[in-house]
């Protein structure tokens, strides 16, 4: 790879370290708050606030392995032959990917034989899409890449059809005050998800280079925040203000039985 | 030992990143939710949430030995001289094994003496077996591996005899809505602990070279996640069913006398 600039390192370190605070804020967060909840919602803040402090740890490691791998010396940013190990992620995604759908499915507050099966299905494809996605990320073969990227995309959208399908319903049934936030929240987490494979096949169609290199470490930090601390303050305002529905005697469930689920 | 790849490098680190995450985030889960237990079940979550704290602060361990044993420098592994010290993981056991085993004998409510006697034979083979298996495991002579490897099966099997036996009658009334997760904590625990003794005879059997030691560290960070991570979950579960039972003035212990114990 070619040199970065003084600059291009500077910023990835303060994009990390930024990273680390705001993940680490938003867990202080989640975990004073959580006792506030009625009692139904204490578990989906404590789950919110775990894919934090998992981030906080992975942005920690790669920080560390960012700074032994390049040093900032005499005015220039050198190599010091020490691999830097972006595949970390890998680690923090297949744990904090399935929290994260399933969150959304558990404040939906569906009947517990059915949520339990949601929560099975989107969990497990998230898992398989990050499994899916490591042998292509280690990769340097550019068809091994393209197999594996294809590979992980089919539990992507069954994931987006769950959500939008056989979730559809019950998000649309949820109580005023509430649906608008759910809706936020699940269309945030298609959008931000598309940024990954998408940068996954930079290199494949011929972007590299250290500009490259350097947006896409900035570009995964920005989507993490989103994905995981703006998107876990949602799933808790969303829990919040359920909370505060049932205190008023207010239903928090979608109204009508749902269509039945054969397990 | 012939040179290991770059991938089975990384594997290796990010397996042990992924583990210390995920027990640390199991951690903070059954701290958070202690709290919401009735108070007869809050000791027991409160001890699922040790052990996966002193399996990441091992797996902390692990990843620092690893990475100061072998190094990745300008794109290929090599040994330093330093030794990685496998035998961490025997200090974590000695304390851990014993807690898994006498958490689930607390689950299950049984009269207070009959508990405490349960819990210190389990508890205490569950040492013995941890205390045999280290002589052998540091040994490199073949006799003294497979003689240790025999004694600690002794309190293995001592503990699977108590679990399905003396103990099976508690575990077959348990009231429904529990009995199903105790019956699948208790086979998954006799299950994943098949595979420590598994790994421990493979150089025995003339199973060696990096594929078997790379598949040996990723093997053991699995079975740790399942016996404790996991394990720990459904702990957690009948635990919290346990408690909403107890509220809604269900029994929680089996309905009949068990059989007199003489201590």
């Amino acid at each position: 790879m070619p040199p970065m600039s003084v600059d291009q390192f500077t910023l990835v370190v303060n994009m990390f370290s930024f990273t680390i605070a705001a993940m680490g804020a938003a867990s202080v967060f989640f975990f004073l708050q959580r006792g506030d909840m009625v009692p139904r919602y204490r578990a989906v803040v404590a789950i919110a606030g775990l894919v934090t402090p998992i981030a906080t740890y992975n942005y920690i490691r790669l920080f560390d392995s960012w700074n032994e791998s390049f040093t900032l010396i005499n005015g220039a940013v050198h190599t010091t032959g020490h691999a830097y190990n972006d595949t970390y992620r890998y680690a923090d995604w297949l744990l904090t990917v399935p929290l994260l759908v399933i969150v959304l499915v558990m404040v939906l507050d569906l009947p517990a034989r059915q949520a339990r099966l949601r929560s099975l299905v989107v969990g497990l494809q998230a898992a398989e899409m990050i499994l899916l996605g490591y042998p292509g990320q280690i990769s340097t073969n550019v068809e091994t890449r393209w197999l594996w990227w294809g590979a992980a995309m089919v539990p992507f959208l069954i994931i987006v059809q769950q959500l939008y399908g056989a979730l559809g319903e019950a998000v649309a049934k949820q109580p005023q005050g509430v649906r608008g936030t759910i809706v936020a929240a699940r269309f945030m987490t298609v959008l931000v998800w598309c940024f990954y494979p998408a940068v996954y096949i930079l290199p494949l169609v011929g972007v590299a280079g250290p500009t490259a290199f350097i947006a896409s470490q900035v570009g995964y930090a920005l989507a993490d925040l989103l994905a995981k601390a703006a998107y876990g303050c949602m799933i808790y305002t969303i829990c919040a203000r359920k909370s505060q529905l049932e205190r008023d005697g207010q239903p928090v469930a979608p109204p009508a039985p749902l269509r039945a689920v054969r397990a």
